[in-house]
């Protein structure tokens, strides 16, 4: 079977300059690869008439399906409409339908309709016009044999409203298109090239039609599955079983699959296991809190934290011993195991983490320099300390120590 | 003065497929812009080499800067290095200083240096290698008589850094750039259509070699000054000019000037007045603490937080009064204030601050619904609060609370 191949194409200055972050295309990927056709490529262009008839050239002919975002405002910058009749050497005239939808969007917001507005739906004869619900800008297809043009606008929600609605099931009834299936696998734990080695067997005895990619992030590793052929539920079989064999080399490193980030799978753990959190952190400084709680629902295991940022706050609020303090400092194990013991009875809970580090640049000494963390896990069975060398850069030294105690809870969670 | 061009290209499967959003490519639009580079185009194509080769060769012709992300990992389905060999006709060789820095790399982490890792340290040889102080994949920079060609790691952070540290400053030296002077005007606590109004008839008497670009983002809208002539420190002192008479039209939502974020301009209010802080933190569980110890140095003025997430906790370990909670619930008036005067009696401290809502989804009911926060601000002379009706996204409402009360703190400091 033929793979169906997409350009997508993002029409304006404000991309290029950047005004605008373009989100456009990376939620057109998604969906797109949902429905199994292949992004080849994606090309930002900016309001410049040779330019963008360039790209719809060397866009045709790569590609079946060219997707373009952008440039269909009112205004004299916004050039895909003239630039698609030229391309498609037609002339433009006014569309009776679009006319009557944009006049009554208008009427609908109880506003006027300007001249400006009025030109929205003069549409180059060649395209079907696609109705915009939400906006005020149609849609344009244009078939060309074997090949279509989609432009659309370049307002978010209005663009997906119109791919979903209309756009992606015209697809699906144009073409032939094969079934794509993607497996994630996550990790987290151990570095991109060692989890390689570790799988490079595995790896090669991967039949032709599944790749595997690497998707490193802080912390962590996603590794992708991507099957093509007939069936999806053959390959959803295939993946899952091909998933299941990784286990038995870095089990100990899968946290979940999918789209689920390990604040997710440790809040499901705790959930499942009606078990409840409490966190003492210092040197992350509320950073592992934020994860636990941008997770909707986190209230029903997570009772509450501490940031014990100064001496005095550690010992008279969390109530680290002040013998403890003195003898060892606050950023050493006999430290991180009183704070994680001490949250934990404090507020109550079945778990009690904790962080003291040297997040950087600044409070470091000879024998603790910066990126020196201790965090800790404490349960009625145990506790658990881990010491950490990590960076020199604060930003990434906290993201990095409330990552590795999210993992040190995923492993030692009863 | 010839305009010197530049094409961005990003290299990565992940790119194509929707697994991977490329801010990448947006930052590095941003600070071209700033150094007088225009930015022509954006390209994104897949881990497969006749496209990358036929994309190199594209941007070529088009530009004098070609800018590359990605595809520089120590695996197989990185292709960018073998690409630039076959491109520039030059062979693949083990580059010593590059092997040298990888090797301390891994032994400054106390880990050993794979095959694969080893691998990292083999560069074409027509480039000249760039230092990546913070990652294994050394950048690699190609001159070819007027053009270059730049590879990067697509890791934001090892990007960013080189871009910043390394490529911006041999940009610079290399090609002839006009002068372009930018000014940042930082707003919070006004939209940009109320601000827009506010200012129309300062932005229309602006000089034609200068332009305004409003950048809102959650909170806060920046202004930016762009102008460009022959002289920077003209264009210095004319763009301090007009932002000094900004202050008498909009001088209470201005908050400071350039890079620095609120949480930044408030460390340094606290830090110049010699005042300390704590927070009782609730809806927006630990992000706020998060932004107040982003700040390097923070610990000379921020002591601590509470974040009471259960009802328990905002009792037995804050000590908000159970009448007071039982009366009003935890999301009111009589409860925010005090949290806040009840955290900076406890950790003892000049500023008390405390944030109270829902969140979401769950937890609203027909009086409180989703996005209602309550905040306060609490010293030695007054306690203010304020209601804030925010929006339906749990992330959003965080963000956006956090912000209110940044934004309460600089209107409150005695």
């Amino acid at each position: 079977m033929k793979m169906i191949l997409a350009e997508l194409l993002s029409i304006g200055d404000e991309l290029l300059y950047g005004q605008t972050l373009d989100t456009n295309s990376h939620w057109m990927s998604v969906e797109l690869s949902k429905i199994g056709v292949k992004v080849i490529r994606k090309t930002t262009v900016g309001d410049v008439d040779s330019e963008i008839l360039k790209a719809f050239a060397e866009a045709e002919q790569r590609a079946d399906i060219v997707l373009i975002t952008g440039g269909l405002g009112p205004t004299s910058d916004d050039l895909t409409k003239p630039c698609l009749a030229t391309y498609f050497q037609c002339g433009m005239a006014m569309n009776e339908e679009a006319l009557a939808e944009v006049t009554a969007f208008f009427k609908s917001r109880g506003r006027e309709l300007t001249e400006l507005n009025r030109l929205q739906a003069m549409l180059p004869t060649a395209c079907e016009k696609i109705t915009n619900p939400i906006g005020t800008a149609p849609g344009m297809w244009f078939d060309r044999g074997e090949k279509i043009f989609m432009s659309m606008p370049g307002v978010p929600h209005e663009m997906k409203k119109m791919m979903t609605d209309r756009v992606l099931p015209r697809i699906q009834k144009k073409f032939a298109l094969p079934i794509i299936h993607h497996k994630i696998i996550r990790t987290i734990g151990l570095g991109e090239s060692f989890l390689a080695a570790k799988i490079e067997a595995w790896e090669k005895a991967l039949p032709p039609h599944i790749k595997l990619a690497y998707l490193p992030s802080l912390g962590e590793v996603k590794l992708r599955l991507t099957g093509m052929g007939q069936s999806y539920e053959s390959l959803r079989q295939e993946t899952d079983a091909l998933a299941e064999t990784l286990k038995e080399r870095i089990g100990q490193f899968i946290y979940g699959y999918g789209e689920e980030p390990i604040e997710v799978t440790i809040g499901n753990m705790l959930r499942d296991r009606h078990l409840t959190l409490s966190i003492a952190e210092s040197c992350t400084g509320g950073y592992l809190s934020h994860l636990i709680t941008s997770v909707p629902g986190s209230s029903a295991y997570f009772v509450g934290s501490m940031v014990p940022y100064a001496y005095e706050v550690k010992m008279r609020q969390l109530g680290v011993k002040p013998e403890v303090l003195e003898k060892h400092g606050a950023v050493s194990e006999p430290t991180i195991i009183e704070m994680a013991n001490i949250v934990r009875a404090k507020f109550n809970t079945d778990i009690g983490v904790a962080t003291s580090g040297i997040a950087g640049p600044g409070g470091a000494t000879p024998e603790k320099p910066v990126g020196l963390v201790w965090i800790a896990y404490s349960d009625k069975y145990k506790t658990v300390t881990r010491k950490l060398q990590l960076t020199q850069d604060r930003s990434m030294n906290i993201r990095l120590a409330s990552s590795s105690v999210l993992n040190l809870i995923r492993q030692n969670l009863p």
